[in-house]
């Protein structure tokens, strides 16, 4: 039975742009599983309400639906043992979990002004009050005034991405020679500016940039190949 | 012939408390190597000016000054391949520089008021004045003025060691179920809170806590035994 995975998407379900839902694409790709997408809009609860949750992804496995990006990948480990694994081992979990809070903590709050904007832009119209509503009360402002001086908050993003950077000086991935689950957990986080802003975030010549082409590639170019905003 | 560590002391000569000598200090016994530790005060430069740097650490093998944590642990897992590696390979150096990195971009900048003031309190006099003059050239304010709120600043730097405390409830460890260099990075760190200030920074029941226990108890109690300032 083909895995399926509830995936945010935009107007035109052609760009799927969540963070989350891209550590699980490549978590599936890692381990070789075919999966269909289901384009998934913000107000759609009632279609993932099976997995607990109302936020993506979810996937639905067995007829089962399993929510969190997390829970996903320990099951897709537990679920195909034979596959790569995303995490090998208690060290492996531990730098995934270490690279999923510091994403959370400290990449978040740089990228919103960078990507909220843009994914505002190319959502559907029936998403768009529910996201300024939810994202105004969140950040405080209004979505038009969450990005204030782009070339100041990239350079911020890029300063907090340092110890990436520098890690990557060491090894083409974090996971060392191949990647595993915490390469995704960054990728995946970074695929949101990427996927809905035509601006370069990271320079292609530095570590970051070259390691970030590389995962653009992996798996027969999977992310490479998706489609991006044209802004 | 036995090998020498510059090791930064207060005025007693008793309390050890560099975080990056620390560093140094857990990857020397991490390897079995038996040394001698040279008591060090910020004004000795000339102790180590063969070293070509200013700061310590300083490891003295084979006549040789070799200066930076760093530069020194890849120096004992070159120099000592068959005592067990500090990093193992490139996904262990790449999870010590991240480490690194961050330690120095995100924790250093809180642990500086909880943990500068109480130096000047320990050093030797002849440090005060070069001590004092260059920190409040650094810090913009006077060492008196560096801590404004203790309760505060700890909270500051509970929350930023979210993601080790995290990655800490999947692993006994940071290189999973032995310490490696990551780790000893990290202790070393909060070796200087710990060994200039009696005040526990970090809550003994937590995973972070439990981790940073079982490294002061770690090569025979090696940071437990170490000398702490009374305050």
């Amino acid at each position: 039975m083909t895995l399926q995975l509830f995936d945010l998407t935009c107007a035109n379900q052609r760009i799927f742009f969540s963070p989350y839902c891209w550590r699980t694409r490549m978590a599936l790709r890692h381990k070789g599983l075919a999966f269909e997408s289901l384009p998934w809009h913000f107000v759609e609860k009632d279609r993932i309400a099976e997995s607990g949750g109302t936020r993506v992804p979810v996937l639905v496995a067995d007829g089962r639906q399993i929510a969190d990006s997390w829970a996903i990948a320990r099951h897709l480990d537990a679920a195909y043992p034979n596959a790569p694994p995303l995490m090998a081992d208690a060290a492996a979990r531990a730098r995934a979990k270490f690279i999923e809070t510091w994403c959370a903590t400290t990449l978040f709050p740089l990228l919103v002004p960078l990507a909220v904007p843009a994914v505002f832009e190319i959502i559907a119209e029936k998403d768009k009050s529910y996201f300024r509503e939810s994202r105004e009360a969140r950040f405080g402002c209004r979505i038009e005034d969450v990005s204030k001086d782009f070339d100041a908050e990239r350079t911020a993003l890029i300063k907090a991405l340092t110890p990436a950077a520098d890690a990557l000086t060491e090894s083409p991935y974090l996971a060392g020679d191949a990647p595993d689950y915490a390469d995704y957990i960054l990728f995946g986080t970074l695929m949101w500016p990427y996927t809905v802003s035509p601006n370069e975030m990271i320079d292609p010549q530095s570590p970051l940039g070259t390691w970030f082409a590389r995962l653009l590639n992996a798996h027969d170019g999977f992310a490479r190949s998706a489609a991006r905003a044209a802004g």
